[in-house]
């Protein structure tokens, strides 16, 4: 049947590995209880495309702040699902590519997906593979056009195909009258509380106890912490090189939760 | 004479019958009366085409929200017609094509319909034949000029040519100024009513009896519903991946509901 | 002499007879006074290129609401001149012209006219010629840009030319700074009157005497009436594969009149 | 000497003889005195590019309202100026030209300008070589920065040449940045008095004595008459066609005259 | 040493003598302080790119109303350097080329420009380089970028290069970012007083001594003189062509001051 | 290990050394504690580079007013890491690239320097890059998409990269969407003290200790002094041509001073 014939064919379609590992480079750090509520809504959507033949394409969007993880979490969910295809559609390997090879490029991808009874597609970065940018806006109106009909085509008979797109512009996506071509979508928060920080401090080991405990108390009581992931991750190997990581590291993050509303750290002088 | 005439001809001609059907992959329901008023109104314009020499061009439009089965219809309409040419233009097919190609592609097709003594157009997703977007907007003025004069064009002498043409975007229409491209306009609702909701369930199997009136209970009363169906579909499908299918899908619909103008299932995390 | 001279020349050139008829399908119905009144004043200008050295060039602009009949109309009058030179500039000819071709065609048909002594250009459609479009506004500068040189361009010594333009958008010919481009313009009124309306009936057979005086009578007294001649046409020939004829063509002339802003009878489901 | 060096050279340079008369078909009728001023003060600059080695490039735009003999007049200055180089840079020869092959044909009747030592070239209707249509506003901006540059780029030694451009639209040349590129600007005015209209009937024998003073009479006594003598040679002959001309005659001025705003004869039925 | 090493070098390059010579047709007319110490000016910038290291790209804008003489001094500033390499940059002689070619002569003449130890390059009507009009604006952004850098481009070691740029649009250079290309930038004004016309008429002789006193008693106590050098010229010129000098002068200036908005002298009629 | 293979991989690798120290060609004056602070703060990030794994990507941002000394601090630390690969990205090598040319320049260098375990690249005047310009703007949106990727994308393993970007154009990053690809800012400010300005004399030598503290003198008091070390130094050598230097000295910085808001030094007649 359907999917014992899986197994067979799996070796016949590819899976970039490589490049999808190289999206999770510091791995998942289950920091906080929405990472495991996101890969478990991301099986089920998983499931559904394995079981049901009336939906043969299911698509999913992640969308939320930069550098919150999004690409990392579609990235792990795409490999756990196991099936045959699975690939990885990316700005960064279409630099310089011309409005025609992108959309050669990203059609191919999904050419291929419908030989395999089960696909996986990761569409990373929309905006970005629109060449989007705010002023105008402009945006290629050419690979626009190949999504937003490519991301509602039904695969053809007996194939299936799961994509998981990612964004950090939630509000291109609707001014592109793309909200229309996803069925879920699912909103990747930015770090917020102590508790948080304090399993990553753990996992990375910047400090050892005392030192930990120290930094946690200097920064309980204050307001409106909002980080991503990444750049949390920036942050502590940035202090790693300092003499005195804990003071360092506490400065950095207040000043950052201070002016919350900078996306970088900036270093002024009088 | 002209009708009769017409049995022999037609195995000339192809009839895109596969790509016709791969349109209604859930076959129609009948939900609603609307849904047969639709089919016989249809039906009148066929008549139409194939009795008066007076009015060789008959063009409808379907239009309405998305996901509420304007493309089935006008498939299911075409395939009924038992016309010797039957065919479809839809973006799907086009993916990446030039401005000049799809022009090409659309201006064959006209081409081959003058061929038949009796034919019948689909024109699927007009907007997105047009590579429209709301932001600007652009579109493709060469594939609208195009249509702007084919939807009106007469057939040469003895030929006959319905058009059945969808968009979602009746404003885009209107703004592009080919209102008067079209004889008639036919609306297709959303489902507003929950004995609707009930002939779905029903037809696709998700409870048993008891299943579904409890859930038909839950609903009730609540107010201003308003799905397409494709949606209903897809929701109806997540569930039966679920353990408990009566909650989800009572849960689903009414979160749908309460917030009827969001287009998509959203999946929060506090 | 010249006028002698012409009947010699005449087999040189040729005439779009074919293509000119094609436009008067449904034959010229008198279904009012302006009909006659728009055929007489066309003669007039006939005869003034026929007969004046010193206005070797007449340029006429029929204009008015989409289906009352410009197209028909500049056709019968083209082909009455008995010109040797007779030629309709189409849209429909050129679809899928890219600007370049549009302009070379339209050129070639002005430089065979200045071989003739007398001629007659029907330019159909002038909005559609410059692929306008009322967003933006675009159109092609290039074919614009063409005719505005040739709508003025005085023939060579000897040679005379009528030309026969037609528009449904007279707004856009003066965006475009065309106005100055024209000697005459003619308006063609929509029917709005009973009377006009009883000729078409009569002369097109829907009913016989009884059924059409209670069509009549069920109309008389309604007000605003607006309909173009195209319209009325479809919706007789509809009307004709109904059972209730009487009936049906009384709803939809009503229906229309009453929301007489609308360009398409609207099929709506409560 | 200079002067005398002329005569030999004169065979030479090219005149474009044909197409200036063609410009003149008319004639040139003094109906006003301002007619006799525009020639005499053109005299004026035609001397003074003649006998003044300080200034060897002079440029003169002739600008005024649509049909009030620019053209015309420009042509019988330059024909009159007996100078070896007389030439006629005109829209009406570059019809369907690019943007770049209409700078090469003005590139190229600039420099050959320069080969001769007394030259005037006609810069003929300098809004259609721009391809400039009102809304946008759109235009060739190559051709726009080609005339920029060569209006007054001055002749080399020895040379010299007088520029007589003609416009519509003088609006467009200030926008353009133009104004700065002519040394002079002479307006030519309509119409505006009934003696003058008197001079051309009389001219061109529409009507015999009696009939002339009958028209004048009818026409006495109303104001603000506006009207351009190409129009006026217009509606002359096609009131010849008709059978009653005093009464044509008189119907249509007063009609212009009273709707002057409109620019066409505009023919209207009730 | 560098200083010694010049001569021997100088005839290796080019210096665009006669070009420059044709800027200069009329001589300088000392008729105002002001000329003087433009002049004194610009020689302190030749001094200082001749003798100091650190500053090897010397950049000078000079600007001002259309007509004052501008590029008539930058030219023979450059002129008066008596370097080794003294090229002119001007619209004139690149008259419909296109973007990349007008950039190619640009970036040459630079190029050239580093393989002599001291150069003058003369940039002449920037607003004309970049094809720029007023209206909406357009302009050449390749040719824009192309001279953001090279006007700021250090030249290699041991080369020294003196710009003399001209505008008679101020602002364009501002709205393009061009400001902070310039070190230094000299304002050269219109003619604003009688005394500097008293030089520039005997000059040109175009009066006798009386004559010339009755000219500007009848100009004196007259207010807001301002005129270009330039247009003073052509009045003069054009008056000799006259037979009262006198007369026609007085008028023309008083015409011209009293209407100083206007550019060009207008003839008008009643 | 991987520092320890550092030093044999080194010769393999380009280093743009006379590119760089042409940018530093007047050297660093350390005319105010900021310009040490610089230094060493972006030493910092040198260390980060080389030493964390986990981010073997950081990218700093350079910014301020034009002629601050941003590029010849950026390519002082570029030189001073002594990685085995360190490139200067520049618009004064892509005069003239067409926009693809630019951009396969850019990637060259980027995919060069994923080959080097340690590499530094200098990414000059983004605005310039992008060939941006205020008015529109206009940009090239091809290069800034690939720096949009480039400047995020992670080297490959075992690979890490410091980006050192400037730009006088803050807003510039920010309206392109850009700050998101900066992990640090360090802002450059002008001089704005005396102090910095007597360091700057001291180093140039243009004044004996008398005239220094006669110049200082002068100044001291004057409020709101704001000027960047470039224009600094271009005055001093300027005044070096002159008399007095003490007076054209203090006049030029008051001057400059009291209308700090204009960006170049102009020279006015009266
Ligand atoms: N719980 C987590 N979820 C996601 N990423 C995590 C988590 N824990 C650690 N990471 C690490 O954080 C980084 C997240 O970077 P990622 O590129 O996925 O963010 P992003 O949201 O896609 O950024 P951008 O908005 O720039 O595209 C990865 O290196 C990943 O290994
Ligand atoms: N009564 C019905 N009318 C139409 N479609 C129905 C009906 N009952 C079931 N269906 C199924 O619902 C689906 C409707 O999808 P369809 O693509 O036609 O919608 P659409 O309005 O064209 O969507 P879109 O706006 O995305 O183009 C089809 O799979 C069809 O088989
Ligand atoms: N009196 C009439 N005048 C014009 N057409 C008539 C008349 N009576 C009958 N007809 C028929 O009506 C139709 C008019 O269509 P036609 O294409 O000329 O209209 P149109 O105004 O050019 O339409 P459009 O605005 O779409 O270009 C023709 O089929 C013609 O034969
Ligand atoms: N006094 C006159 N001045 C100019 N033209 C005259 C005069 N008398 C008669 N004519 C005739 O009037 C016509 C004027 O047409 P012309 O093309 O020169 O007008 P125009 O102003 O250039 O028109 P347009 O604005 O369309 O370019 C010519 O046929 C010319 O022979
Ligand atoms: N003092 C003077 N300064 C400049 N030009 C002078 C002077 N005296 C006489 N002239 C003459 O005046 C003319 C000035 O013309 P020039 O082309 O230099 O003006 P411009 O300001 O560059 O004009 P444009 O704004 O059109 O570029 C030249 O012919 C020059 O010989
Ligand atoms: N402390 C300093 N910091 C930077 N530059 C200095 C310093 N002291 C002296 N300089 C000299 O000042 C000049 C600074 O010019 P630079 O091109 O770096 O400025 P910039 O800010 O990049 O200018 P722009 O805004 O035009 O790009 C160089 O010649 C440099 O040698
Ligand atoms: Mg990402
Ligand atoms: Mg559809
Ligand atoms: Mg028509
Ligand atoms: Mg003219
Ligand atoms: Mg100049
Ligand atoms: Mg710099």
């Amino acid at each position: 049947d359907f999917l014992s014939a899986l197994d067979e064919v799996r070796p016949a379609f590819g899976i970039s590995e490589e490049e999808l590992e190289q999206c999770v480079q510091n791995a998942i750090i289950k920091f906080a209880p929405f990472v495991e509520r996101i890969l478990s809504d991301g099986q089920l959507f998983i499931d559904q495309v394995k079981n049901s033949s009336r939906t043969p394409l299911v698509s999913v969007l992640l969308h939320g702040p930069p550098g919150n993880g999004k690409t990392a979490l579609a990235a792990t969910l795409a490999m756990s699902s196991e099936f045959p295809f699975v690939k990885l559609i990316s700005p960064e390997s279409m630099v310089g590519y011309s409005e025609s090879s992108k959309m050669s490029a990203i059609n191919k991808i999904f050419n291929d997906s419908y030989k395999s009874p089960l696909s996986v597609i990761v569409v990373d970065n929309i905006e970005r593979l629109l060449d989007w940018v705010p002023i105008g806006p402009r945006f290629s109106n050419f690979v626009l056009q190949t999504l937003l009909v490519l991301l509602k085509k039904r695969p053809p008979k007996d194939r299936r195909l799961l994509i998981l797109a990612t964004t950090n512009e939630k509000s291109v996506i609707e001014q592109m009258g793309m909200s229309d071509c996803f069925n879920s979508e699912i909103y990747v928060p930015n770090i917020t509380d102590l508790s948080s920080i304090d399993v990553v401090l753990r996992e990375l080991s910047l400090f050892n106890e005392d030192e930990r405990s120290r930094v946690l108390d200097k920064l309980a009581g204050q307001v409106e912490l909002k980080i991503g992931i990444k750049k949390l991750l920036m942050i502590i190997e940035m202090c790693r090189q300092d003499v005195d990581k804990v003071e360092k590291f506490t400065n950095t993050i207040l000043k950052t939760y201070r002016k919350s509303d900078l996306d970088n750290l900036e270093i002024e002088f009088d």
